[in-house]
C-alpha cells in the first residue's frame, strides 16, 4: 500500500558536536522535516513511501531529494521550482543548557507554492495513506488550502487520513491554528496529538505542558484523546506519546494508542537522549507500520514508542534504523517496566 | 581618517576541499561580503575602517559583527534586527569545472531595510572616506535610496567617495545598473572597474568580455578609463584589474591606475589561484590604502594589485595578510616582470 | 530505454588529502566500481539506469545500495546477500609520487556468487542496453559464466551489449583474459578500448604502453581500432581515449570515435586532474548518452571526452556533474584546440 | 563603567573529542585564560570590558587579542611584544578518568615582561571596577609588583578591587602564595574563595578538600568567609562556590554570597559537565556583573552560580551565553530546590 | 620476563561520533585486537612484551605492525605476508541502541597462516610467559594446531601459560568451542573467564549470561571458577570480571581472583562508559602485571579491575594509561566501596 | 651497522589545509626534526638507525618517542626529563604566499639540557656513523660542547661522522655559526652543504642565495664543494642539492656529489611541491643509504635526489616512503634528462 507524506523538507546545519553557532567555523549537514522523515522511516521498514513537498532546481534541492532516495523513498511524486530551499540552523544543548534552533525557512520553493501545483488526482494515484502534520498548513494559506483539496480528494476515494497534529509556536499561534485545523480535522482517521498539540491546536485542556512531568498527567492525557473522538467521530485512532524530560539527556517516555474505546498503554522507557530531535515523527512512523501492517494494538503501540526511543540514539532527523532494532528495544521497554 | 564601508556580509558555507554540494555532508563556515572584506582589509592594514550593514539578532549575526571585530573593524554603527542573515553556497572548482555559486541573499535583514533606518549624519560622523560597491545598489530599491542619500550627504560635508562598480549579472541586468549609476557616479571621486563592469554598468565598451584575453586589450582598457573620468568629471582617479584567467588555478594579473591624465601599470603577476574570490575588494582596500596614505601612484597600484593576488592564495573571503607580506608579494610581481 | 550495468562495486577508502596509509586515521568513505559509475552517471544524465551486482545484507551493503539510488539509479534488479562488501584502499599521489591503491576484494558477495543466482530473463526484462566491462569476467570463472548467459540473452532478444575493456593487471594476465575475451567480444556492440587493452584484452598491438606519450600514437590507435572491427564485425563502434600522463597532475586528453569506417576525433584537453579515477567509466557513459540519444558521432565523442575530464575535478568514483556543466566543458576542449 | 581585568591568556590545545594527547593528531585551538575569561564574560553581558596582558607580535598573539576583540573586549590597553604565548594542552577526561591538563606557559610574553611596562596611571585611566585572580601574581615577580602597584592607584583612585584567588598548585605553594596574598589582600573589596583558596592562599581552614563533598561542610565556608572580612576590614564581599563533584560529569553546585554580616544561598544545581573548566571564572563575571549592576544580593549570586553551571555545557573556556541564557538557567535552579 | 601474546590484530573502522555505516561518509581508523591490545598495555606498564601475528606486506599491515611498536611492544617475532588484514567495522551505540560490529576478517593473512609458519622454538626462546585468548584457536583449525605445539613447548620450558577464554558467538559455537579448549586448558596456568565463558568455551554453568544482571550472582561465578581449578588442576589461578551493565553508558565492575583456594574481590566500580570495548583486554594485561610482579593478591586483582574500567573512558582498542592512572582509578573504587 | 642521529625533534602544529594561523581553530600535529627525519628514513630503508635527544616526560614527549618507534627507530638511547617539548607551528603557503613558520623551541628539554647528560661511550656504542646537523650546534653552549666530545669519541673509535650544514637564520647568525662549525668540520667525513650553508656556515662563497636560480651556479657550488675538501682533509666527500624555486608550487631539483675529486650530477627533476619541508632530510638519509650500501657514487647521489623530490609528495616532516618508491622515482629523474 501506498503512503504518501506531504510537507517541507529542510537543510539542517548543526555545528560539531557541542559548539555554538557564534564560536563554530564548521556545520554539519543534514537533510530532513517532519513528513520527510516519517516517509523515510517507513521506507526502511519496507513500505512503499512516496514524499510530497517543491524543491528547488540546485544542488540542494538534489541533496535533499537524492536523501530520500537513498533510504528508498519515491520522490518520484515531489515537485521542483521555486527560489529555495528551507533551512534551520540546531545547536545541540547539554546539561543545563537546551538544544537551540535558529529557522531560516521563510521564502523556501514549498512555502512559496501555491495550491494549483498540487494536481491531487495525480499525486494520490493509488496512495493508500495520506499523512501529513500540523506544521504542513502553517506554512502558508496556499498549503492549507491545498490540504484541504487533498483531503476532499482522500474522503471521495477511501484514502485513510494520518495527521500528527505538531503544534509548532514559531509557526503559527493557537487561535490561528484551531481555526485551520477544525477545518481539517474532519477528514482525518488517524491523529498523533502530544504535549502541548491538544490545547494549542484543538483547544482542547489535557496537558499542563509541563515537559518535566508529563506521565503522571495520564488521566488528563487519555480525556483528551477521548475529546478528540467524540469532536471528530471520523477519528476513531489517537496516539499519543507522554514524557518526562528530566534534563537534555534524561527523560522517561510512553505511549498509549486509543482504539475501539480502549487504551493501550505502553511500558515507561528511560532514555538517554543523544539527540532529541524528530522522535515524534519516528513514533507516527511505527505507529502508522502497525495499523498498515494491521498489528495488535499493543503491539503497535509498543513498536511506535521503542521506535521513537531510539531515534533519540540517532545523529539527524532520520530514524535510521532496522525494524529488528525496533523490536529489540521494544524488548528493553517490556524489561524496564518489569524491573520497576 | 575614518573609513565607512557599506553593503552586505553574508554567511558562506563551502563543502570540504574540492566536494560538490550534492555529496557534502560538511560545510565550512565563513562570513564574507564585498564591502566587509574591504574593511578587513583596512582594518588590518592599520586603517580606522567601520562597517555599516544590518545583522539580525540571532547567533548567526553575531557571528558575523563578531569576524568584522576580531580583525578589528568598528562595528559600532551597524545595525542590528529584521529576519535572516544573507548567505552563499560555494564550491570551489578546479581544472575544467569552474567555482559555483548558490546565493541565497532574498529576504535578507540588509535587504528588506528600509532607507530610513539610515541616519547618515549620525553614521558619517567624523568619516573621511566612504565606500561602497556596486553591489549594495542592487540588493534593493530602498538601499538604492539610502545610498543616494549617503552620497548627498558625503557632496556637502566632502567626505571621500570610493566606488567598485562590481556588477553583478545575477542580481541585476545591466539595463536596470546603468540607470542607477548613471544617477550615483556623479558623486563618486574614485572608481574602481574591472572586467565587465565598464560595459554592464556604465554602457562604456571597453573589454569584450573575455576573461581568458584581458591584459592584451590593455589599450581598450585605457579608453574606458579615460571615458569614465569625462563622462564623470567629478571621478577623477579610476582603478582596473586586467586578467587573463588560464584555468581556475592559473592567471596572469596587473593593474593600471588612471590619474590626472597619467596612466600607471603594474607588472605582471603570473599567479597560482588556490581560492578566487574576493581578489577584488582586496584590490580596493589596497588601493585606498595608497590613497589615504598617499603614496605615490605607481606604489598605490602595485601595492593594491599585490594585495589583489596575495587574497588568490588565502582560504575565505577575507584578505588576513599583513602590509609586509603585501609589499614581498609587490617584490616578486617586480621580479616577474623583469624575467619576462 | 533501460540500461542495465553488471559488476562489482566497491567501498573506497581514503586518507585525507595526501596523507598515506600509514599515517593517517581517517580515512573518507565512498563507493564505486566501473560499472556502477556508469549507471550513476546515466541517471544523472536522465536516463532509466540499472546496476546488477551482489551486495552483503549488512549496513556497508545498504550503504553501497543507497549510494546508487542517491542518484537516481535503479537497483531493484540488484542481489543481496553474501559474505562481504569489496573494498579498496585509495592513496592519491602528487608530483613524482603516484596514485596507489590496496585491492581488498576477494571474497566480496559479487565474487562468490553462482552463476545460478542470476536470472537473465528477469534481470534483462526491458532492458535496451546491456553495460559490462573488462573486469566483470576477470572477477570469477563463475561470473565469466553469468556472464556468456547474459550476452546469449541480449543476442536473442536484440539487446545492445556495449564492453569497456578495462585490463586490470592485478585481477589478471593478458593471456587468461584474451581467451575469456574472445568469447565474449562476438557479442559486443559497441567496445571501448583504451591504453593497454588493445593489447592486454584483446591480443592487438596498437599503443606501446607509454602513458606520458599516447596521443602521438593516435595512428596506432586508430589501426588498432579498425583491427577489433575487423575481428569482431558485430562490434560496429569502437570509442578510445589517447592520453600524455604528464604527472599527476597535468595532462592531456583526446578520443576518437570509430563508426561506420569514419574517425571522429576530439580537440586535444590540457587538464589539471584533480582525482585520477574513474574518468574512463565516465568517459563510457558519456560515449552512451550520445549513441542513445542518437547524437551525431562527433558530438558523441566531444561530449563523452568532456565528461571524462570534467571528472578529474570531481572527489570520489562517481562523475557528479550535470548534463550543461559537461557541455560547458566541451566547449572549452573546442577552444582549446582553436587556441593551439 | 569601564571595567579591567590583568592576567595571562593562552593558546589552548585539545585533542578531538575524548582522545589523549599520546594518540591525537588533530588539536582544536581555542584561547582563553581566567582574567581574560572574565572580561569576554562582561562583554557578552553588555560591560565595557576591558584586557591587560601581554601578547607576542606574531600571528598566536593576532588570533587570541582578535579572539577577545570579536566578543567585545576593548585590547587597546593590553601590551604587545616578548618571546611566546603560553599554551596549555587539555586532555578531556570522562568516567574514571579525570581532566589532564600538560602547562606550556613558562617564558610566555606576560611571564617575561617586567613592572615597569605598565604605566597604570594611562591603563587605569576611567577604570572603575580592576579584576584579577591569584593567578596572575603566581605567575611572576615582576607581575606581583606591577600588580601592587596596580592596586595602590586603585587604592588611590577609588577603583574597586575585584580578586578571584584561584589558587593554582602547580604554579605555586600555599606557603608563597599566602606571604603574597597577604599583601594583595588589604586592597580587595570583593573576593571570590572556593575550595582549597582558602586554606593555600589565605591560610584559612574552611573546607577539607574533599571535592566530592563540598555542600554538606556549608557551615566551614561560612566560616571562613567571615574570616576573610574580618582578617582584611576592606573587603566587604565575599563569594564561594560549593561544590559536590561526583564524576567527571556529574555535579552539584551552589554559591554563597557573603555581604553586610548577611549570607545569601542559591539553590543547588544538578548539572551534568560537558567541559568542566573555566566555570570559576564565569562565576566572578556573573558576581561583577550582580555588583556593577547593583543587583539585589540574592539575586546576584543566583545569577553568578547559574552562569558558572551553564559554562559547563559549553565547549572552550569562553562563557559564550547570553544574559537570558543565564536567567532561565536561574529558573531550573530553583525549580531544582523545590523539587527537592 | 619476556612476555609473549599470540592472535589476531585488525583494523577497526569506526564512523564519526556516534554516525551509523549507513549515514557516515568518514571512518576513524585504529588498530587493535585482544592479544595485541594485552601487548600494548604490558608495554605501557614497562614489560617486555613482544606480539605474534601474520600481517600482509602492504601499508595496512604496516601501519598495525608500527602501532604495535609506537607504544613499545616488541614486533621482530612477528610473521609478515599473506592475502589481508582482518578488520571490523564498529558502530558506537548510545542509550537503547547497543553498540554493533561488522566484521571483516575472514581471509585474513593469520587467517590463512599454516601451522608450520610458526616456529615455536624461535619464537618462544626467552620467553616467560605465553598469552592468548579463545578467539586464537576460533580463527583457525591451524592456528588450533599451531596453539597446541605452542603449549606443548611452554610445558617443556616451563613457560606459564595465560588463556583469557574470550568467547566469541560469531565465530564458533560452544559444541566445537568446548572439543578445542579441552584439550588446550590441560596446558593453561592463568584463567580468566567471563560472563559467558564458563559455559560456551567450558560447559560450565555459572552464570545465566544475563548482563545486566552479573554482580548479584557472585556466589555462582565462584562455583564456576572452583570448577574450573578442579577440571584442570594445572590451572591454580582463575579470574573473573562480573558486570551489571544497565546501559551504554552506565555499568558496574567488580572482579575476583581465585587463587590457591581463596577468593579475592574487589570493590564494585560505578562507571561512566564511553567506549566500551576492550575492557577484558585491560583487564588480562592488569591481572599479568600484578602475576610478573609478583604483587599481593589482592593488590593484583584491585589493579586488574582499575585498569580495566580505565580503558572504558579511552578510544580505540587500547587502553592508552599509565600505571599511576591506574593506581588512582583502584583508590576510586576503594572510594566507592566505603561510601556504598 | 647501528646509525645515530642526534638533534632536536619538535610537535609541529599546522592549520588545516591552506588556512592562517590567524583563522584555524584546528591544528593537525606531527612530530618531527631534521636528525630525526634522517633516522625515520633510515629505518624505513631497513637500518639499524636510532635517535638521541632528549623529551620531557609527559604525554607530548610520549607521543614524539612513539613516532620515532611506530617507523622502526631506536629509542633506547634518548634521553627523558627536562621541562618542555619545542614546537613549531607551520603555515603552508601557495602561489605567491610563501611557507611560514612560528618557532617556539626556546626552553626546550634537549635546549635545557647539559653537556654531562651525554655518557658518549655508553650512546656511541656499537655506533658506526654519527649523524648531525648544524642545527644541533645552534640550539645551546651546552649542545656544542657536547657535540664536540661525542665527535672525539667518534675520532678515537673510528665512527664515521657525517653533518649536514643546515644554517638556520632564526637560531643563530654566520659570524657565531662559522666560529664553532670551524671547530667542528675537521671532525666531518661526510658533508651536505645546501643552498646558503656554504657561505653562512663556512663562509665559503659559493652560491648568491637565489633560490629561484641555483642550478645555473652549478659550476660555483663545484668550487665550493672542492674547497671544503680542501679546508677540511678529513671531509673527503661532499654533497649538494641545486634548487630553482619557481614558486611555492614548481620547482626544479638536483644533486650533486663530490668524491674522490670527482662530481657525479644528477638529471634534474622538474618536481610539484605539496608540501616543501624536510626534503634535505630526505636527501640526507638518502646519501646515508648509498654510502653505507656502498652503491656506486652516481647510484648514491640519484638515490639521494629522487628521495629528497618525493618528500615533496608527503605531509608532515617523516620521509614515509619505500625504497621500491624511491627508485621508481630515480627512474622519472632519468627520464626527465632523456626528454630535455
Amino acid at each position: 500500500m501506498k503512503i504518501l507524506t506531504f510537507g517541507e523538507m529542510m537543510l539542517r546545519l548543526k555545528p560539531l558536536a557541542f559548539e555554538r553557532i557564534l564560536q563554530t567555523n564548521t556545520f554539519e549537514a543534514a537533510y530532513g522535516g517532519a513528513e520527510a522523515n516519517v516517509a523515510v522511516s517507513l521506507a526502511l521498514l519496507g513500505h512503499d513511501a512516496a514524499y510530497l513537498s517543491k524543491f528547488p532546481e540546485n544542488p540542494l534541492g538534489d541533496a535533499a531529494v537524492g536523501t530520500l532516495r537513498k533510504f528508498g523513498v519515491d520522490t518520484s511524486r515531489t515537485l521542483r521550482g521555486g527560489p529555495r530551499l528551507g533551512m534551520y540552523f540546531f545547536e545541540k544543548g547539554n546539561g543545563v543548557r537546551g538544544t537551540g534552533v535558529v529557522y531560516d525557512r521563510a521564502g523556501s520553493s514549498i512555502a512559496t507554492a501555491t495550491s494549483d501545483e498540487f494536481d491531487w488526482s495525480t499525486l494520490l494515484k493509488d496512495v493508500g495513506v495520506f499523512y501529513f502534520s500540523g506544521i504542513t498548513p502553517a506554512i502558508s494559506k496556499e498549503l492549507e488550502i491545498a490540504l484541504k483539496s487533498a483531503l476532499d480528494y482522500c474522503k471521495a476515494n477511501n484514502i485513510t487520513v494520518v495527521c500528527d497534529l505538531n503544534y509548532r509556536g514559531k509557526m503559527w499561534k493557537p487561535a490561528q491554528a484551531q481555526v485551520v485545523m477544525h477545518e481539517l480535522m474532519p477528514f482525518v482517521d488517524v491523529c498523533v496529538a502530544n504535549d502541548e498539540d491538544f490545547e494549542a491546536m484543538l483547544g482542547i485542556k489535557a496537558f499542563d505542558g509541563d515537559l518535566s512531568n508529563g506521565i503522571c498527567q495520564i488521566e488528563d492525557f487519555r480525556e483528551g484523546m477521548k475529546e478528540i473522538t467524540k469532536r471528530y467521530p471520523n477519528c476513531k485512532t489517537v496516539a499519543s506519546v507522554l514524557r518526562d524530560i528530566n534534563s537534555v539527556e534524561q527523560s522517561d517516555w510512553m505511549a498509549i494508542l486509543y482504539q475501539n474505546d480502549q487504551f493501550y498503554d505502553t511500558p515507561i522507557h528511560n532514555v538517554n537522549v543523544m539527540e532529541g530531535v524528530a522522535a515524534g515523527d519516528a513514533f507516527g512512523a511505527g505507529l502508522l507500520h502497525g495499523l498498515v501492517n494491521k498489528l495488535e494494538p499493543q503491539e503497535t503501540i509498543e513498536f511506535a514508542i521503542a521506535a521513537s526511543v531510539l531515534k533519540l540514539s540517532i545523529s539527524g532527523d532520520l530514524n535510521l534504523v532496522t525494524e529488528p532494532e525496533i523490536r529489540s528495544a521494544m524488548q528493553k521497554g517490556a524489561n524496564a517496566r518489569l524491573s520497576r
